[in-house]
């Protein structure tokens, strides 16, 4: 378990930022941990001075629980740490983002959030945890990850007899048509720019690009997740220290040039 | 100002929705506005009762102000309203996620989300918000969004005389060679496939093409969110009730053939 003898003593500059902080009348703010990949937010927490200090130290994300009325280091007995990249303050400064990396299922549910359930606007009834493709159904998923999850419906849906299927099935069944258009759709994406098609267009061949590339991705049982871990490992540095070394970000490594 | 009175009646539904959720000594959850298609958590607040009935019935967020002790509808002096998509509940009920489109700036600093401030964790000192290209400095970025950063940072950085530019910088001063890359890059994410090549070859592709294209997308003077509201449109459907509707997800409107 995570003891308070786990933190080192506060630095005078870290002593400064604590005090800065509104810490509510048990002396917590709110801590949220997000993915930096996706963008998911895994689970919502409070943290004291203590907690903080431990998750800038030690870079993963620690809370108080309230329940148990001591600190909490999530992964401490599950093993499925969220290693913390940066930490962000609100505008008030009663509240903060965790961002990080998780090593494994935030929820003790085993759910990778622990945002799987939604409520039915109309009724109010809670919508369930169903396995719905990667991603848990009534999970929070922004767009992108909403667009992979509407592919990977396609793919597992029955088609009724003489019904026509849909585009997205139709390219699932036929990868030689999904590459073709992949390559005509960057070729529009391109022409945007050649032929001075304006924004609009611009975004919109891009979009086509996208969703093609995802479809594919599909077939190839790669998640759209992993590409972003491709692109922050050749982007970014992780670790809270790193991060602060990064300003100014023209420090960054650029991609290899193939 | 939003009143109890703008609230209707609980239908039984909404009813044992709200019985079963876990609010504190305060009566209040706590209430995570996220942007859809960005995935920013722009702000965070608590909710009371009545702001989640408001917020499911009206598809605005709501919010209880602890300070003023009344109801609060983010927009309702501002009109930046947050219009909400979907709300999720996390496993033990006490918090909630509010997944919409914000009409403007969330926060009133003008920032278009609350956490644009981020923690050094070396010495713990707050770094400020200076504006870094389409967002500010210390946001929360998730690993797209840094970079588009990064890449908008590139066309700003002065190139000491005989130092040799960067990649992304070549690129951007050179949009034929970008749009020659563009394609390049589409054909080696087919190969991928068509040669079988494997999954951590499909994600690196897939990586290069995205990257080639949000450079050309900076070159476009296009946001990224720009394109996920593209796909949202394309995709999904907005507005509580209407996402309600969508399940089974395969009722979802596929993109027009072209
Ligand atoms: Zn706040
Ligand atoms: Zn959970
Ligand atoms: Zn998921
Ligand atoms: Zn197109
Ligand atoms: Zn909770
Ligand atoms: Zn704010
Ligand atoms: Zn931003
Ligand atoms: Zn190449
Ligand atoms: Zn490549």
């Amino acid at each position: 378990l995570t003891k308070p003898s786990d933190v080192s003593p506060e630095t005078e500059e870290m002593k400064q930022f604590l005090d800065s902080l509104k810490y509510d009348s048990n002396g917590l703010v709110t801590a949220i941990a997000q993915d930096v990949d996706t963008g998911a937010i895994l689970m919502q927490g409070f943290a004291s001075r203590l907690a903080i200090a431990y998750t800038l130290q030690h870079k993963k994300a620690c809370f108080f629980s309230r329940s148990r009325q001591q600190l909490w280091c999530k992964g401490e007995s599950s093993s499925n740490f969220i290693n913390v990249d940066s930490v962000h303050v609100d505008c008030d400064k009663d509240s903060l983002i965790y961002l990080g990396v998780p090593t494994g299922p935030t929820c003790h549910t085993g759910a990778h959030t622990c945002y799987y359930k939604r409520v039915d606007g109309a009724d109010g009834l809670i919508l369930g945890a169903a396995k719905d493709g990667r991603h848990k159904a009534e999970e929070a998923l922004t767009t992108l990850y909403e667009l992979e999850a509407t592919i990977a419906e396609r793919k597992r849906e029955v088609i009724k007899e003489g019904a026509k299927p849909s585009w997205t099935r139709r390219l699932l069944e036929d990868p030689e048509l999904l590459c073709s258009k992949i390559r005509e759709e960057a070729g529009e994406l391109c022409e945007t720019y050649e032929k001075d098609e304006g924004k609009e267009r611009a975004a919109s061949e891009c979009a086509d690009v996208l969703y093609h590339a995802m479809v594919l991705l599909n077939v190839q049982g790669v998640e759209i997740a992993d590409v972003m871990e491709v692109l922050r490992n050749r982007f970014g540095v992780s670790g809270v220290e790193e991060k602060a070394k990064r300003t100014p970000k023209s420090k960054l490594i650029d991609p290899s040039k193939e």
